[in-house]
């Protein structure tokens, strides 16, 4: 199945590359080193570099440009589930079936982990080796910035947290908490392609529709999992959110209600690829892997 | 006095910048905007964007241009001290004669804040309004993320946290942390000015060396005024260093080997600027400053 092994080749190609950027015998501090490794080196699905490398190939984006914006993006991923799991925040003791970084490490490693994997990210962007247009570097800067900060990633963390607080939840409270704290590196992830070769308002268009469709289709299929699984077969704890009083799709849209809602963003999703015709086959792939994964 | 009145202009300037580049009304976390501006926002004698609104002078760089880069430096500096503050690091509850980040809001807003912050000084860099040629944007931003990451701040952190843990400390490995920890922000800072010009290798490497001495004598000041202050003079808890089993320059050098060797590195800082002739007067009181502080 060709999407598959695309997936885990670049799942692989993110691991080496990583590894080779973060390396620990010249480092001063090796500990932080050894804590930012730890959280994001040799797991995941790497869907978000995936993303930036397949929106790449459409404009045929030179390989090593697209890796290492997706080993930037990876970067930032990382770091948001390292300091989401901090006691202080969603207090979490296992992730991808391994001690989250705090419990490996300690907490003050698992902050400055953190903070390192975040700063990495724009080091990685800023340099020449990643674009050689320096206009496309910045361009990648400012907008993963955008997507990563107050009004995207982090707000949508504080938003979630307060969200506990509360009684009831509509579903465009949700939308609104689940297309910053998820979606806005998804839109990220599927521009980068776009940004990197420099492409027209419609392609960009184009991609910024299916991210926000398969962006909201990840995070229902993240509820659904949460409901339907055990925690062996997350690698995490589940029904927490649940237990939380976080709201969650499945309180409002029902287990079935949800599940045709992803599908159905799906379609929309594929339906905006259209642009792109026989190209965009794989991305297509991954809308509904994205829906139909076990984890 | 010229000097300290440019001081508290550039302050008040970067308070101004500051606050209108993070409104809270249009935001929508609202809280974690919240906690951004109060980390960030009216304190503090912005010593790092001076350096950066200093050095900018010396290339006739624009203002706004050098407040941009000086705001995105502050709050590269604020953010780590609301993480370094934190419970699980230095865990102190008073900063600058207020409560720290974390006590006025929670631990998870804290963190968040930080994050925020960490991730907008990267957005204003990243935005052309920082300045019109994405080389000099991409080169403030790779430069940034290095003097701030894992080989700079971040890791200087982690060694000083690690260096509790310890007995007995040399010279050279506390200059190599702190230069680490304080020294790679301050020399963004006096590079920045040059950056901004896009000036030669003679000048970028004269700021470079003054940066280096003066980063690691205001290091020095902050032990010697640790020493020899009260909380209420600092508006901070005093003497946490030593009680903590930190390495202090006091400990290596005494009170006065260590006020003898502050003032040499001003003056080896203010040799540093003879490449400037008299256009440096400012900058040659602010070395002088950061000895003779008294908070």
């Amino acid at each position: 199945m060709p999407f598959l092994d695309e997936l885990s080749n670049t799942a692989d190609e993110i691991d080496v590359l990583l590894g080779r950027l973060m390396p620990v015998e010249s480092a001063p501090a090796k500990r932080v080193i050894e804590a930012m490794r730890y959280a994001s080196i040799g797991q995941g699905k790497r869907l978000r570099p995936f993303l930036v490398c397949e929106s790449a190939k459409l404009f045929d984006v030179e390989r090593p440009h697209a890796l290492r914006t997706g080993a930037a993006l990876e970067c930032i991923h990382c770091y948001s589930l390292v300091h989401d799991d901090l006691p202080a925040m969603d207090d979490d003791d296992l992730r991808r079936g391994k001690p989250t970084t705090h419990i490996a490490f300690d907490e003050a490693a698992a902050i400055l982990a953190g903070d390192g994997l975040l700063t990495f990210a724009f080091e990685i962007l800023a340099s020449p080796e990643t674009h050689p247009d320096a206009a496309v570097r910045s361009d990648l800067v400012g907008q993963l910035a955008i997507a990563a900060g107050a009004a995207g990633m982090v707000g949508g963390q504080m938003l979630d947290l307060e969200a506990e607080a509360r009684e009831s939840h509509d579903l465009d409270e949700i939308i609104t908490l689940q297309g910053m704290k998820t979606g806005a590196l998804f839109r990220f992830a599927c521009e980068a392609g776009a940004i990197l070769a420099a492409a027209g308002s419609q392609e960009r268009s184009a991609l910024s529709t299916y991210a926000d469709r398969i962006g909201l289709a990840f995070q229902i299929a993240d509820d659904v999992l949460d409901q339907e699984s055990t925690p062996e077969q997350l690698g995490k704890q589940t029904q927490k959110d649940a237990e939380a009083g976080k709201a969650t799709f499945i309180d409002l849209l029902g287990l079935d209600g949800a599940k045709a809602r992803a599908h159905q963003l799906v379609d929309e999703a594929c339906a905006a690829l259209d642009v792109f015709g026989n190209r965009a086959g794989i991305l297509r792939e991954a809308a509904l892997f994205i829906v139909e994964r076990k984890n």
